[in-house]
């Protein structure tokens, strides 16, 4: 019997031996790596983190403590030995259990998370909320070296001295920050990781605290040890710049070492950073050799879309683009928030690394560092998934947007996004991004157009924003024949009866497809008008196409609050056209995980859906 | 004849003797306090930074170098000297010369700012493009202490070293943020500012720099100074950790030696942090001593108005409810992101100290730090204005919203702005906020619904928007009797014939005034109703409503893209009711500065606009 079938609750781990530890250690890493393969996930950040979740569960309780982790990667071990090792291999998968902590899935997650870099500002509320509710549980933030090097994660830090509490920070440092080369802070962090004056701590520790006393004896020994501790720390770092306690580094795979350390900061009276050095993908081989690689695992692929023409992904396609145009142009570079590989610009930074920049996870720096590139006169294109963008909207505005400077914001992952769930979703770009004035907003449906839209923006004297989905980029849809982006024109991709449907992007081969199968049931075919450009609409065309029909349909994958739908229906309903119009798009809450298929049919963007809509305009008469 | 007459551009100042200098500065103090008492402005940070300024333009050429403002507080005496001081009376008027930095208003403007921590970013950006065209110019930020906590100017410090070029950052240390004491860094500026050792650099300079010699000469005096340059600099600070290099600090008022040390970074090689201590508000005492209160100020307050029975600020009728609120429920805690006064929380601060943060101009972390607070078991009010808010839509979408916690964002400032201008107005929280799932949005015509909103939020058991205006906040408007605000119900102020007015919050009283205009005309007196809820909206009785009426108005002081009115749009253009609906708001487009009234009749909001709409609803018929 495996020593995880044992463990009914986190509790039992208390009992474990050393040996029995490490067994379930080694399990643990089994357990995930198979789900992962097969379901797709966080893997190298998961692998590297089990002994400390192990640690921090046989030293903390999660009933009691509040244990907040940041971005969230890294919890499969503890999703597992909290009481969901019988679902775990639901993972990511529609209706089972989240890749990331969800406090409606388990007691045991104290906050939600999915974008990086929020555990210290969420631990110094934790902790403050219990300091005036004179509690006294402990409370941890659990962050990686790559997650602290954004501006969330940074301000938190400066606010742990004035907050006045008593926060542990777990910093899991698996050197991703170094290995991306970004950023001084992660330098500051190799200062410290190989100074020789940090081992003394750990022989301290080794010495004074094995058998560590209970309860007051502690306390007093540790007042007593204080200037000893201070004594053996005293190279200043960027902690105690702060004024925040560090503690370190310790090896993260040591799981004694682990707890006593954490036991100690358990007991210590401040603030304080343990610092644990682990490694990304630790237990599996092609992990380890390449962590980035296994960063993010895609669920595996269904059998039989391999048989279909492979497709560029539409990232792939925009880097493409992004070399052509740079070897033309001296003028155009490329910037991303520490997504080089989600986003498929290791080409461009290899083909030009001068003109690559990668930030690392600073997404609003990002964006004023591209208006500072434009400003100076270069082509900046800053690449974001849509769910990130959310992060750097004031940047947007007042620093690109407002100024009129030539960016290209280029919106990967728009729309929803699958199996990394509420989170990750790029539902807010279209709402958002149409009150900002002075912006031009496009989707393509076809790497024609994509290229064309990239062209037009390139020819722009000022911002521009291009929203592509997650996945794979079509050719080619309808005929290569279309009015030239410059225009500003949006395209009537067939004609038709009664009912006109409107998308764009994503959505365009999903209308074409309603359109046929409305022909198989012998309903009039609609008309199918891709707009193109949501901003600004190409009204000349809109005016002419909308009182020709009965009714409108527009379908898009965003929320439907703020959609383009209720553009079009502000000026239907300042008109005294006799339309009408509906709208398929997202609803107004939080789609779960699931395949993006799944959640494609949950909010109605199904040919069924479609076509139901259209009957129901028809009517009874026409059928 | 001053000196500041004989000034016709800003090369003149190299003629210009130290007396003459000094006698420069004082003019200019004279200007900026005379023209800032009579218009309102930024006084404290732009007396402090006259000689800095003055210095930068000896030591720069703004037409070859880049000097980027953060804030744009402190820029009064840059533009006086560079060639706007003919016009420097019409500051932060309609059509007059903006109180920050813009670049369509001069070129020597490099990056419009008015939001904080952008200089940094934005400095690298010129920098690399500097670099990457093979120009040769200098790039300066200059920034203060308090921007540089935010996060956007800590991700952008990060990312000095890996961007590999030269930027002067000149950091005007006014310990702005020292008197707030916010933040370890704070404390880390104050100890640096007090290291006597910094001291020999300034020894050093004297010693060996007083006669700079000039060009290929001084690179090799410094090449070979560097090692001793260093060995002054011997502790380790903030910067340095970030592998910055940092000088200082030295006299921010002392002309000779801000034009020796930037002359210095001129020629350094490398990326280096200047650090300048200065006096907010030097040169008019009551600024010297209360500079809080100096900060800002507000132009001089019309006369006619002062005969009106006087009123509370919005912001201060809010600290009442809350302080009343917080006396009764523990839970009760507010926040600020260093608006103290500005949101008028000082009373609260008062009487509960232990439940009010400040924390900084750190946005994104004052909402997830809220979000933990109720995580813990508290009951946070987020007071923030709207402008502000968008620098932390993602906080209140992923860490808020998304999780359902009970916080209360108080928005502050919705709407238009008046004299701060463009990069101020808060236009966009109604169309951002309204596509985030979970949040409940309200905005209050007077105090009676403020009260009963706060009420309300209070009772929640998740998050909640309460949108206020800048200004004075009406007592009553209307009845006092009302639907209660916990059934969710908007309320029809008064019923009327044919054309159906809908607003809410500061435009009700327009739309009041505009129906009483319509009865004196002659015409049928509209009905006016407040929806009071923006999210969920009341459907219940707006379909009840609307069909009653051949016209529906929708006024609102937000950007119409996205505004109520469009929601109620794509209600009216999905039934088959026979009204149409137009919309009264905020165009696309940015606003420029003003008084209130000018931006409220530039946009249409206002009653000659309304009863023209109404006039052009009825049609000639009614004439």
């Amino acid at each position: 019997m495996s020593i995880i079938e044992t463990i009914d609750s986190y509790r039992d781990l208390s009992a474990l031996s050393p040996e029995q530890l490490k067994k379930l250690c080694d399990e643990l890493r089994e357990r995930i790596i198979n789900v992962v393969l097969d379901r797709g996930g966080h893997l190298a950040s998961s692998l590297g983190a089990v002994e400390l979740i192990v640690g921090l569960l046989r030293v903390f309780d999660p009933g009691e403590d509040r244990i907040i982790f940041d971005v969230g990667h890294q919890t499969y071990a503890y999703k597992i030995l909290t009481g969901r090792d019988d679902v775990f291999n639901t993972l990511r998968t529609w209706g089972g259990i989240s890749g990331f902590p969800k406090h409606r899935e388990s007691r045991y997650d104290h906050f939600d998370v999915g974008h990086s870099s929020t555990s210290i500002s969420a631990g110094l509320g934790y902790a403050k909320a219990r300091d005036l509710k004179a509690q006294n549980h402990e409370v941890v933030a659990f962050i990686g070296d790559g997650a602290l090097l954004n501006g969330l994660a940074l301000e938190a830090l400066n606010n742990v001295k004035a907050a006045d509490t008593k926060l542990i920070i777990v910093l899991n440092d698996n050197e991703w920050s170094i290995n991306r080369k970004v950023g001084g802070m992660a330098e500051s962090l190799a200062r410290m990781r190989s100074h020789s004056s940090y081992r003394k701590l750990k022989a301290f520790i080794k010495e004074h605290c094995r058998n560590l006393p209970a309860g007051e004896e502690i306390e007093s020994f540790l007042a007593r040890g204080k200037d000893l501790i201070k004594s053996v720390l005293q190279p200043a770092n960027f902690f105690e710049e702060l004024d925040i306690s560090y503690w370190g580094p310790f090896d993260g795979h040591d799981l004694e070492d682990i707890e006593t350390v954490l036991t100690l900061a358990r007991r210590y009276d401040k603030s304080v950073v343990v610092h644990f050095l682990t490694e990304k993908g630790r237990g599996y081989k092609p992990a380890e050799e390449d962590p980035t690689k296994f960063h993010g695992v895609s669920c595996k692929p269904d059998p039989c879309a391999l048989k279909q023409e492979p497709k560029p992904s539409w990232s792939a396609a925009v880097c493409d683009i992004l070399c052509e145009r740079a070897a033309k142009d001296s003028r155009v570079v490329a910037l991303t928030a520490a997504m080089m590989e989600g986003s498929k610009l290791n080409a461009f930074q290899h083909d030009f690394p001068a003109r690559f920049f990668d930030v690392g996870i600073a997404e609003g720096h990002l964006l004023t560092f591209a208006a500072g590139l434009a400003a100076g006169g270069l082509r900046p294109v800053a690449t974001i998934y849509a769910t990130f963008l959310q992060r750097a909207m004031d940047q947007l505005v007042e620093d690109i947007a407002m100024q009129g400077h030539p960016v290209i914001v280029a919106v990967d992952r728009a729309g929803l996004v699958g199996e990394d769930g509420e989170t990750h979703h790029g539902l807010l770009d279209v709402s958002w991004g149409r009150s900002v004035p002075g912006l031009c907003m496009m989707a393509p449906r076809d790497i024609i157009d994509l290229r064309a839209m990239f062209d037009y923006a390139f020819s722009l004297e000022r911002p521009s924003m291009i929203r592509y989905s997650r996945g794979n980029a079509p050719f080619l849809i309808g005929n290569e024949e279309r009015p030239s982006i410059a225009s500003g024109k949006a395209q009537c991709l067939v004609e038709g009866t009664g009912v006109l449907l409107i998308g764009y992007g994503s959505t365009i081969p999903l209308l074409l497809e309603a359109r046929k199968h409305c022909i198989d049931l012998g309903l009039p075919g609609p008309a199918v008008v891709d707009l193109r450009f949501l901003k600004p609409l190409d009204w000349e065309s809109l005016v002419l196409w909308l009182p020709q029909y009965d009714h409108v349909l527009t379908v898009e994958e965003c929320y439907a609050s703020g959609s383009i739908g209720e553009v079009l229906s502000a000026r239907i309903a300042s008109e005294d056209w006799t339309l009408t119009l509906s709208t398929i798009a997202v609803p107004d809450a939080y789609i779960p995980q699931g395949t993006r298929k799944e959640q494609w049919e949950h909010c109605g963007l199904s040919i069924e859906s479609v076509v139901n809509h259209i009957v129901n305009c028809h009517g009874p008469a026409t059928s």
